[in-house]
């Protein structure tokens, strides 16, 4: 590898050059050692997120990741391989009865997740509420899950991409998380690492996303996208509203309920949009255009892989899900239409209710959360149950209470509300 | 003092916004501290570097860089004081002819340096060339020499601004060096807690200076100037020519002997330009309108101003100057005028003779050095000696004189050569 210095490569993003290929491998192997030093990288992220990187960078980044670590290979399994990954959401339990949906189709699903941080919640942390059921899978269990049951949702090993792990702590603590070309390579390059042959994105926008505005969620899909594409991996992506949380439900074991619910047929109508068309996407890029999954909610079989893949991972699926122990409900003070139902409101409340971390490594409530009884276009009557809050701890409910406030309102009967789930498909 | 977020104020400057008094406060003094990291220090230099500072920033940032330490205090002197300051240049050597010049006109000068490094060449080093002369005096000894004396030239303590410190060296390594905001902060703040009553600042440019366009070095030097008046110390700023070196030599002992020339009233006419400039704006700014310099220098006071100086600091103003062991002459290859002789070129082979250092703490050579014999706009004849490289270890010539290649033209006769020295006065 041709060494370089790290002032040099600073300098050049600095100026606004774009840097070759050989200053990028360089420095993201010299960060991975520890000879590039933090306020070095970080003087450079600041740089990539004001000066921005081209495609032709942002793709050698991601590959420079992916190289910094070990990567999987699905190769040798019987059927083909699809993931999907979502910028994160309120009330985005969707992984859960997909990947059992898409697996039940013939497609394996090699999930490889991680956990919430803030007010959108982690797919792990909502099956770890699941009575026995464990994260942690070695490599060979993966494979044989995926051969057997075919779908596996677990945590991401630390030998994947160590680059972006060491990256993105840093991007935390200095104010550059929010550089596209940051946070696409570091997605792309956990997810191409974890070695699936085609990949959806659910690119979330609105209120409770990451992406606020809908034309950096659009560039963000499509940077990623590329990325996909320049790796050889078949890649769509769907941006999806978020200004509205998703279901009925957002925390941890009211999340696995409603997902069970939806792979025993029923469940919200939008919970069910989203999945079945996350899963035609990832069917599709699978090469799988025979079967509709739709199909499969209601014969049961893909709550029959449901049942399978929580109980390879040592979880009991009929075990009764943890109840909060104490709960406030929030009842309607006018009759009319729910006219808006704000997502990032609703997340807040239901980390501040202990469904959420505050940081890195502590324990979640499995019972905390909001549920709430109408969605937006909804009609309410005065004095209905609109939401309720599930705490162990109620103390926490001042705060919770505090963070709904103006986050809903109640208009005319028959007003207009919310936005199209599906905005926008990338591919 | 306020509590901040160093995540918060690092995102108030990425997005564009102007820092708070009290952020700028806050994150200063939390640097100093530990409690903000080197990495989040360096992602806000590089954002201030690429989205700026206004006055008001600024200049309580040096405010808040000076309250992280000591702040000398001279008011009880029976003199006024007066300080220069030098962007610094390759042969600028007008600290030490200047400091005693001044002295001799009653205005006392406490002229706190630093030590070269890279191709620009540091006063004290060039001061320790003089056999038994002491860079380091305590607070009480600097008091009082320049009661005694006049005139102090001696290592900044580090009490004096200890955040500039600190942040120097990380900018140093994280390419965030050329941010003006950063640069005037970091002068200005140190020179401040010098405690000077008037400051005359000295900006370079050109190809030997750290600024190469004169835009950028008139910005810096209004930046400077402001933050002067900001802080009650009556502040000018000449912009002066660094596309060629000063006077006639580059080095340690080799730039002293030409000051004591100057002090004996010759030497290049460039030096004594510059040191008669730097004078007159020196006693201006401290009040003192009556006393011309030029007197000082014909009449041999400020020559027994340095004698004393010397001898203050346990330094043989008699004995002779240290001579490097080898040497190498550079002759002209053609008749005609010499049009061009480039400071970058001379500093750097100076530099690579010995008379520089590479990193902190590395000793100098102190007989090393480039002298010349023609300046630009003279009249060489084929084979006559134009320049002279100086050096103890030989091996050293060939890197010299490689940068010396291209450095220096020589035309037709009468051909027009240089710059002008004095280019500009921002007061």
């Amino acid at each position: 590898m041709t060494q370089h210095d790290a002032v040099e490569v600073i300098s050049a993003k600095r100026d606004g050059h774009p840097l070759t290929d050989s200053q990028i491998d360089w420095v993201i192997d010299a960060y991975t050692r520890g000879d590039v030093a933090h306020e070095q990288m970080s003087a450079l992220a600041m740089a990539i997120l004001l000066n921005g990187m081209d495609r032709s960078e942002i793709s050698r980044w991601t590959a420079a990741m992916i190289a910094s670590g070990e990567r999987m290979d699905f190769s040798a399994l019987s059927r083909p391989t699809a993931d999907k990954h979502s910028t994160g959401g309120v009330g985005d339990k969707i992984t859960l009865p997909l990947a059992p949906l898409v697996a039940a189709c013939g497609v394996a699903v090699p999930q490889l997740s991680g956990r919430g941080l803030g007010h959108t919640g982690g797919t792990l942390d909502k099956l770890e509420s699941i009575p026995g059921w464990r994260a942690t899978l070695s490599n060979d269990e993966i494979m044989a899950q995926l051969e057997r049951v075919g779908a596996v949702i677990c945590a991401a090993g630390d030998g994947l991409a160590p680059a972006d792990k060491k990256l993105y702590a840093l991007r935390d603590v200095t104010g550059t998380v929010e550089a596209i070309p940051l946070i696409a390579s570091s997605i792309m390059s956990k997810k191409i690492a974890e070695g699936t042959g085609s990949l959806v994105l659910d690119v979330k926008v609105g209120t409770g996303a990451f992406m606020k505005e809908l034309e950096k969620a659009r560039e963000l899909a499509s940077t990623m996208v590329a990325l996909g594409q320049d790796a050889g991996v078949h890649t769509v992506a769907l941006v999806t509203d978020m200004s509205t949380p998703l279901g009925l439900t957002a925390g941890n074991a009211v999340e696995v309920a409603e997902s069970v619910e939806v792979l025993a047929g029923g469940g919200p109508a939008d919970v069910v949009e989203l999945t079945l068309a996350l899963a035609r996407e990832m069917l599709a890029g699978a090469g799988v255009t025979d079967v509709d999954p739709a199909d499969k909610l209601a014969d049961g079989s893909a709550m029959d892989v449901w049942r399978e893949m929580i109980r390879a991972q040592d979880g009991d699926p009929d075990a009764p899900l943890p109840v909060a122990r104490e709960s406030h409900v929030v009842t309607a003070p006018t009759s009319g239409t729910l006219t808006r139902l704000d997502a990032m409101a609703v997340g807040m409340a239901a980390w501040r209710l202990g469904a959420g971390r505050t940081k890195q490594g502590e324990a979640v409530q499995a019972g905390a959360g909001v549920v709430w009884h109408a969605r937006p276009g909804d009609r309410v009557t005065a004095g209905m149950p609109l939401l309720t809050l599930h705490t162990d701890t109620p103390e926490r409910f001042e705060r919770a209470l505090a963070s709904l406030e103006g986050g809903w309102e109640i208009g005319d009967p028959g007003e207009r509300a919310g936005d199209p789930l599906l905005i926008d498909r990338i591919a």
